[in-house]
């Protein structure tokens, strides 16, 4: 349920719609708009009666929600989320660029490669601290050692820091030393993980699942939404199809799904989303192309060396190509005065 | 990496080989056979240089070994594991039937569920008191509650319970309640999940996830039993793919694959596998003919009036139907006397 | 649009409605069944006015579809459409067994595989002449010289002979020489061949794409009987999902989805549908117990020298296994005393 | 198979080794390297025993070829191909635009899409006669009428026509009255109509099935050069996951992963791709970006009244401010000068 506030409603026609959603047991979420206020109703079981509402004063329209989400819904909020992570913004005016190895290895590995990320001018350092594994042989991370290093790149680069966090342990840990909380892909649907990530303070960042259709995307960013952590920032990362030629298939078509939609940002993850070097960089192109709002990539000082998806990770100079030439195409489709963006 | 020694090596040859893999920071699993000692190597993070023992006295090769799995593997235990829920076993001589609701909704429901399988001699019942549900605002279960009425159905049918842990607290409450911990779809690659459920001493039912492979799923169960609990059920519940026909697509060709590699029991989900009524029963009897060890099978005293997933769940009727239709094929297929089994 | 005759409705009142039917530009299908008849409308490009007929004398009632086939639909033909095909039938009372090699080798292959084919009871022959194979350098059938050993097939062991036609050519050579002409996964969606195959007055198997969906392949069979071939067998051989433990994942929910909608019978190709001989004669009991009307399963003399598929091959021996198990349980699911069928 | 002498072998022994592959029955083909000779084997049906090579004098290493395809590839001929359709090429330094109408409708829609097509200074017309519909009672194309419309507006406009042939007589027709045979994606591996296309002297647009891997993609290219008709453009218009919000899922990594292996060109087709009228633009651009030669795009004077795929084509005025923004962006990536083309 949506409800829909007139222009010149009053503030007191709004704590009036308020009180009737609490006293009918479920939950009201304000969102002020530039032109009218919306408030979303949260916490109802199956659908509720639009008549408890529409004649109430200023209620210009009380709509039943045929889709599931309504948190994430650009109908609740026209305009685009702007999500604050540590001293930058994602989903504004400027690419955001999240670079860094996949898995934190050691000092020197995870210095060299922060020392590219921030001559590169991105803002924000990504590395893994606990990595998910497909084997349980397989290198798992250094844990809070690692976080504790990212903690330090901050204090030396002023680059904002993105890590994953498998449990709810790890969503304390990075909510300690990190600025964004990753939920990775295998977990997208682990709703009492997402449940844990709404109730803090710090954005997400919510890759889809292998297998995620768009409405479980969103549905899942509206688990950590529903707890009042509105700061979610979606990923593409490629999807698991029957093509073998890369590791998955990015779906490039979600991006301008996602913001006709929602008002969400939506970067996107050439790295994972490919799992090949020489693939990484045509395909970050055409994500800042397609309208993404930022790129994660992998960068490692000696790839051959990675303890984790080393084929995937570009050089830092590969990795500085890279940057130069997305910025060139964000300039040309973002630019107000080319009119690229879609009215989306 | 698996070293296989010559015919004729020495036992101090064997000594050397072991003394370098631990100079190298390995462990080594000496495993004599009848004709030759192999050397299993473990402990290693990345691969390892096979010119470390090739030229060592009495070594025949050392070979990388592929695959990532080593518990799961008839190569370690040939024999089929039986695996006791409560007090009875699943992977044995009998075809195991876990039945009951999707999801618990109260007492009456519940009990008219439990009367029905324990009616059909089933020694299994299910229902979800935790619900992973795709929607925050669906209805996510009874929790607790809905654990103590499983553990009411137990006392008075004797039914072994199974049912859902979605995070830690839930894999207390069902250790402390329930006979077996249901580790859903979404979850199979909730990698802290599958530790924690690894460190109970309750056996855990594995869900195969929507987009897993054959060796993600082993390697799943992998996690779990390298915590030190070898008491795994595998589930094949269906896969996401194109067809539209079904909710997913039962890929019962992993059966046979399961029993030619592991010597874990796999059981088949008809009802989520479908997500049909009509559907259930004609795959449940090809799950029981293709060589499943049991099924999970939704019933619903009032299919029309359930929370979740009405649309797939058996009225008592049909699912005693399905139950004596695919006794007759276990009959038929597992019977020694028919010889029908393959040398899995 | 189909129109349903009143049960008392007079040779002449169906005459009337097809004058109709033609006197609006498009084509008449009498379909007579039990109590009623049924005529389905074709050539329409749009929907067409239920007004035109409604009111004629002995109409029932005037049905637009929905669903975009019309002559497989059981609302067209209640009953089960029996296939005869040479002097045996696929979809009535008997379990259809078609065998033999992937592709036609020489006559000593030939003849060894026809044997084990006759000696097994079953009634039809399979065997590649013009084979579909991925590479242009593979190898691509005997042709001709392989119908004629087909032909020879028949008259030696009475088998009746299906086989696959890629092109018009082929459709010729095979309804010459052949029973059944069996259109490939590879061309459900030739149009041309499939509207020319419906021209012929020989049954035709039509399997199912790699990607098809259930309409897809219902709508590909349309394209057949529209042409006035109403002789068509549909074949589920599995379909291309991320799976990677079988060639194909083999579906086998779309076996009662088509008992469901449609008159036709469907078959399953547990062969290549899994692509690994182990894996067959698990697939082929599944198939049966799923209700399928028969199966299509590769046999040869010697499936290591096989020049084409030998991983899936059965050796005779095998083969001779697997006819006696899914017979069993055939007799188990069909037997209308054990009320397994589904009321499909 | 592939036979690498050593450095230092002789010509003798190089003699020596095309005499036992001569007396084999194949054809060898000798490739002088800089530093070393390689043998290549062709003629070969099955694999060939290294055995038979690896111990004569000079021989380095027998290869077994694991991957099928020989005339794509780039070891054959590093340059990059650029086709010549019409007066114009494809391939080469130029953006390759193809549009116009899904299906020829009449006279006023084919030109007024033409003369928008002109005006952008596209080179390409595209427009369906002969249209592969789902359904035999869909609109099935216009034919040999449409095909002589396409040869006015070539008369008219200047513009090239590419088009779709669906059966052997559709390949004649469409060489007579245009300029490049389209052959569409359920007509991929259809083999027949591969050769028989093959045979013909115009270029062939070859797209890629919807449930093709790169390999089937380039094995189809090459049945078609097999017979001596080197022009192939491919097209990547979407595969078939089970992503719901777009038509087709387009996997934009094929690009980068032609570009290594092949020498041909390959375009992208972002309006079959994505089905969605707002999502061309953007897939169009993140295809230019992506590295594509070319791109097609459907453009109707008025989509909501089109016969076929009216969802996903763009008015003329969307039609022009696309084209705008993907020369843009291919000027960008292009230009030498920018130094973003890969090293493909």
């Amino acid at each position: 349920m949506l409800i829909v506030m007139k222009p010149d409603a009053l503030a007191s026609d709004v704590d009036k719609v308020l009180q009737v959603i609490e006293a009918l047991g479920f939950r009201g979420h304000t969102l002020p708009g530039e032109n009218r206020t919306a408030i979303g109703v949260t916490g109802n079981k199956g659908s509720v009666d639009p008549a408890h509402f529409e004649n109430l004063p200023g209620v210009a329209d009380a709509i039943r929600v045929t889709k599931p989400y309504k948190l994430i819904s650009k109908e609740l909020r026209p305009e685009k989320s702007v999500i604050t992570v540590g001293n930058a913004t994602i989903g504004g005016s400027e690419l955001a660029i999240i670079a860094g190895p996949c898995a934190l290895e050691n000092h020197d590995q995870v210095f060299a490669a922060a020392e590219a990320v921030a001559e590169s001018g991105a803002r924000f350092f990504r590395g893994g601290a606990f990595k998910p594994r497909t084997s349980p042989y397989a290198f798992q991370g250094l844990g809070i050692d690692g976080l504790k290093m990212l903690a330090d790149v901050r204090d030396q680069y002023g680059l904002n820091i993105v890590t994953e966090a498998m449990d709810e342990h790890g969503v304390d840990a990075v909510a300690e030393y990190g600025d964004c909380i990753q939920i990775g892909a295998r977990n997208m649907q682990n709703f009492s993980l997402l449940r844990y990530a709404g109730l803090t303070k710090k954005p997400v960042l919510l890759k889809r699942g292998l297998s995620a259709t768009l409405d479980e995307l969103l549905l899942a960013a509206e688990y950590i939404m529903a707890e009042g952590n509105y700061d979610v920032i979606l990923c593409e990362r490629g999807i698991r199809t029957f093509a073998d030629h890369a590791r998955n298939t990015i779906d490039l078509s979600i991006v301008p799904a996602v913001h006709r939609l929602t008002h969400l940002p939506i970067i996107v993850d050439p790295s994972h989303g490919t799992g090949h070097n020489y693939m990484v960089t045509p395909l970050a192109r055409a994500g800042v192309a397609v309208g993404a709002d930022g790129l994660i990539i992998e960068v490692h000082p000696k790839p051959e060396q990675a303890l984790c998806d080393g084929a995937q990770a570009l050089t830092p100079a590969q990795y500085a190509d890279l940057v130069s030439q997305v910025r060139a195409i964000y300039d040309l489709v973002a630019e107000p005065a080319h009119a690229f963006v879609e009215s989306n």
